[in-house]
């Protein structure tokens, strides 16, 4: 089994506390709206726009993949982001809109 | 002026970032979903449903309070509770309903 298989929550086990904690932070806030940015695609890890350190950044992605927002795909030495764009949208209608709206 | 008035932030000030970090608690989004199924009427603060200490419960209630998701209204010994619907559903379109999806 691939690491990033285990790595993220099945659609069901997905809870609304968890994603709103997760993103009640600007920092994490501020990755998923430039995730959003990307329509789907995904963005490799470097090149997010932050201005804290590269391990305290890491540390809000793994709060937002373990809340089952995000998705990591890693390839040799580079890890891909993604948006779990329609799990969301399934999961909790309304949220992601609510977001664009506040981009 | 009434205590009351300085205690609620205004519309404008209300942001998408506090408001998901107050409802990402356990206490405090079960507090939300109470007022939910009060639908728009005041609910006593006493007569809310928790299994924590009442002062632990009234810190909750006061984060929502400083989100601008909740207001309160003193009355004597009494304070009342109401969630600021119309306010939200002004702010941030489809939150509400998101939650009462949840109840």
């Amino acid at each position: 089994m691939e690491q990033t298989e285990v790595l993220h929550p099945k659609l069901k086990d997905i809870t609304l506390e968890q994603v709103l904690k997760a993103l009640g932070d600007p920092v994490r806030i501020s990755a998923i709206k430039q995730l959003l940015a990307m329509k789907g695609e995904e963005k490799v890890c470097g090149t997010f726009d932050y201005s804290i350190t590269k391990a305290t950044f890491s540390h809000h992605l793994k709060i937002l993949r373990e809340a089952g927002l995000i998705r990591f795909r890693d390839e040799g030495t580079r890890r891909f982001v993604s948006l779990r764009l329609q799990d969301i949208k399934k999961r909790f209608p309304g949220l992601m809109e609510m977001l664009e709206k506040d981009l």
